[in-house]
This record gives C-alpha cells, sequence and structure tokens, in this order.
C-alpha cells in the first residue's frame, strides 16, 4: 500500500511589514497523498477513482454498496489488493493500486440506476422524470428509523470527528467522514483527498464489519452535503448525515424523499436542519408563528 | 436555465447558556442548487455531472477543453441548450439539462487518454506506468510561459475572488474559480456545487471568447488544488493555479512535470509555492542554509 502522505520541497512565503519585504523559506512539507485506484469486479474494470491510499479495500467494498450492487458481507466472496502479478503483467513494478473483487455466485455487477444514466442516452436528464433515475434503488426504510440524538451532543460530533483524523492534521488536505452511534461515540473515521470516497471507506467499513445497515447512526462529513453523499447515506440504511458546511438543493430534496434527517452548518453551536427534524431532541419553545413546539424530547 | 439557488424550509437552532436550552426557529433558507447536466457531442451522450445552473454552455466547452477534445472556438460548430423536443421526446416538460454540442467537420469526441483508463482494463492503474495514462495529451507548453506575479498582488487575490461571488454570500454553498491578468484584475469567475465544474465553466467561457490559451493568466480556485485541476490549468494553457487550500501530492507532481507554478494555503498573507517558484516575484534575502535568493525581482 501506498503512504496516505508524500513529502515535497515548498517554497513558504509570509508578506510581513512592510508588505513588500516577505520573508521566504524552503522546507519539506506533507502533502495528502492522491493516486488512482481501480476496482475491478470479476476481472472487469468497474471504476476508476482518484483517492488517497489506505483501507482501500473497504473503499471498493463502500464504492459496491454505493450503487447498489452487494449489502451484505456474503455477497463479496473475495476482495483483495492487486499484487501486479495476478493481473498477467508481473511486469509491472507497482502494486496495491487495483481491487479485486469476487462477487457471491449469481450475483453480477449489473450497472447500477445511475449508472446506465450515466453511459446510455443522456435524453433522460431533462427535468423531473429524469432525475428519479439519478437513484439507485433503496434498499433500507430509514424513513422508520426513530433514532433521535440530543441537539448538544450533535454539536460536539465535529470536534470529535477532527481529533480522530490523523492525516489532516499533518497535511490540511482531507475530508473526513465519521459514523457515530446515536447520542453515543464514533465507531469509525475515515479521511482522503475526496469526500465521496471518505464516505464509502466508512460504508465498506461497516459492510466488512457485518454492521449494514446501520441503523441509529450518524453520519458526520466534514465538508459540504452534496446529491452523492445523502444517497450513500440511505443505500448504507443511516437515518441521519450532518454536514460542517452546506448542503445543496438536490441533497436536502433526496434526503425529504428518503426520510433522512440532513442536517447542515453543523459547527460553533448551532446547525439547520433541513428535513425529519422530529429526530433531532431539544426542549424548544416554540418559535413564533408556529402553533406548536417544533421539536420535543420524547 | 433553472435557477442558481433554491428556497427550501430549514429549522435553525442555536444552543444558548445554558446550553439545553436551545433556541430554534423555523424559517426559509436558500440553497446552492444542484442538477444533473448532460453533455452530448454529435446526438451521443458523452457525460453527466451533478452542477449548479448557470453558464451551461461555458460549462460544456470548458469540459471539451479538459478532456482535450476541442482547443479553439472554431472546433465547436454549434452548442446550445436542449429544449426539450430536439431529442425526440417532445413530451417532456423539463428543459435546460442537457446541452447538445456539434463539432467541425472531421473533429470527432475521441475518448481522451484518461476516459479510455476508466472504461477499460483497469491493470493500467498500477504503479508509475500507467499515472502517465492519467493525463490527457498537453496542447500547450506552460513551461515556456515567463509571467511573474508579485507575491503581495497574490495573497490580495482571495478576496477578490470572494467579493465577486454572487451566490456563496446567498448559500455559503459552492466552490469559485476565477481567472486573473498576473498581477491585474479578475477576468471572469464561475461557481458551482463541484469545483471540477467552477474550472470547466471559467475554461469554456475562456474557449468562447477566443482567450486560449490564457498565457499570462493565474487561476485562483477557493477550495483545495487536485490532481485534475492542475491537468484542467495545464490543457488551457493557464501557467499559475493558486488554491485557497492543500494540494494534493499528485497535484504538485503534475505541476512539476508541466512547468507549472502550483501555490497552496493562499490565505492569511501567506502561501506555499511547490513548484516552479521562480514566477512568484519578492525581495527575498537568502534563506538559512541555501546558497542563493530563491526568488528575486527581474
Amino acid at each position: 500500500m501506498s503512504g496516505r502522505t508524500a513529502r515535497r520541497r515548498v517554497l513558504r512565503i509570509r508578506l510581513s511589514d512592510p508588505p513588500d519585504a516577505p520573508h521566504a523559506s524552503e522546507r519539506s512539507d506533507l502533502l495528502a497523498a492522491e493516486e488512482p485506484l481501480g476496482i475491478r469486479v470479476a476481472g472487469q474494470a468497474l471504476t476508476m477513482t482518484m483517492r488517497t491510499p489506505g483501507d482501500d479495500l473497504d473503499l471498493a467494498a463502500g464504492f459496491l454498496v454505493s450503487e447498489g450492487i452487494v449489502r451484505s458481507p456474503g455477497d463479496i466472496a473475495a476482495i483483495r489488493l492487486c499484487d501486479g502479478t495476478s493481473c498477467g503483467h508481473a511486469g509491472h513494478d507497482g502494486t496495491g493500486n487495483i481491487v479485486d473483487v469476487e462477487l457471491r455466485p449469481g450475483l453480477e455487477a449489473a450497472p447500477a440506476a445511475r449508472r446506465n444514466f450515466m453511459t446510455t442516452s443522456a435524453c433522460g436528464v431533462c427535468g423531473k422524470a429524469s432525475t428519479a433515475e439519478l437513484f439507485v434503488e433503496k434498499i433500507y426504510d430509514i424513513n422508520e428509523d426513530h433514532v433521535r440524538v440530543p441537539a448538544g451532543w450533535l454539536t460536539s460530533t465535529p470536534q470529535t470527528l477532527r481529533d480522530a483524523q490523523r492525516v489532516f492534521a499533518s497535511t490540511g488536505g482531507l475530508h473526513a467522514a465519521g459514523v457515530f452511534e446515536a447520542g453515543g461515540g464514533l465507531l469509525v473515521v475515515r479521511e482522503d483527498v475526496g469526500r465521496h470516497n471518505a464516505v464509502d471507506k466508512v460504508v465498506g467499513w461497516a459492510l466488512r464489519q457485518g454492521r449494514l445497515p446501520l441503523r441509529g447512526c450518524v453520519l458526520l462529513v466534514s465538508g459540504r452535503a452534496s446529491f452523492e453523499l445523502v444517497q450513500k447515506a440511505v443505500l448504507a440504511g443511516i437515518p441521519m448525515l450532518a454536514a460542517v458546511s452546506a448542503p445543496s438543493s438536490l441533497a436536502a430534496d433526496l434526503a425529504a424523499d428518503a426520510g433522512l434527517t440532513l442536517v447542515g452548518f453543523l459547527r460553533g453551536g448551532s446547525m439547520n436542519v433541513y428535513t425529519r427534524a422530529d429526530r433531532v431532541l431539544a426542549d424548544v419553545p416554540a418559535a413564533p408563528g408556529l402553533a406548536e413546539p417544533l421539536l420535543r424530547d420524547q
């Protein structure tokens, strides 16, 4: 496996006073590593992603969950890093940038709805009718997950996640995704240059641990919440996604459709709850103009 | 065209003192819009991206530049938003989420090196030999671009970019990319939920304005600098990429190969210069351990 960080020479310039007399010094700096990872199923290339090396098997497994291809550990008969010889190119000196997956007999890597959508006639992307085609079919009904979490606990989770990030501290260059037990501790944290990869890594970890669906859990991401991150949470059976930064419109729409609680701007002791706010617990008096309390601890 | 923002109901929770008595209020909030955009060439689907509506023709044109398919305005014979009828599905009510492109006679949307790489045998991703396959072939020799910019000017550009962002101010949810004349003003700024899209939009703008290659210019991005952003800069003939946040290892490696000046952590009056620091001008005394000044105003 390649390293998660890479050392490079850098010229550090700091403007001083007066501003036309900056200070510059050359030094060695750690960067977050970014390398391609290929995922093969039954010997056929399925996809390639640019990722930070590490937890590559989890990343591949989580990707397969997010595509709706696998849903239980038994769906994966074998998963391993290519050693550079099994692919018939023994001369390769590079290893570890391909994951080979074998599915259980009878299961195929059928293209998910979204994949079809991306590679066939794009006419279907026009308008609302086609947005539905973006959605990989749900496996779990998270709408029925009645977990609730205290608002005060939620505001504490970003610091917990940051404290658990190992590579970010040295490079400043990684997204993080973490799964918490609702109201409790951090189960797993993963980092990557790609926010989608970080989520795939935690979902793949959960799959391989036999923990899917992640009922009663909260997925926290260090950045923004896009449509794809909401979809990944839904496919993993996670009832709540919290993001430190802003969600997109389609993220909020998909969350509403799926019954996912979507929290954004979770920082500085405050948050925005876009959907299914009933899962966020707080003793709150009725806000002006509202007939009754929006949230009640039950 | 769909809107760049979308209004959604949100529950805003602020923890007060004591922390178990939060204040909650429901209100209407603006989110950055995220919708699919399909790009068709000669009637065939080429790709689909999740993007913020707006500047869609620039986005499609810039994508084609980044894939190495077009390099001058004349390479595009026609480019237009599908009106929902030209695709033979007049019943569609949604319009504006597909861009149709016709290339000049003789030019085909041949899959770029990276695209082949993604869809054929993934064996090639092992090791360094294959990393080269990730690179779309360069068109311009930015190594020979002798532009230089003052360090003090560079540190002023993030605020200029932020001031020019219209949607971010209302949603907090968008990446930005801007092109500056070196040492001068901002030529163009574009926003998107996807950082790659924001860069494609400015590159596409430049193509359609007949401004490619963008010699003597600086591309500034509001987030991190990945491999793909460096590649997009190189394909547009831009000699300098500056990022407010961290670069990845592969971004630095590709920048070094291409002769691109890569600046990271450009904020708070300081910056890191990873490659081709000779383009950053400052009167700087020799740093300890260095035989001669790293930077000299010439």
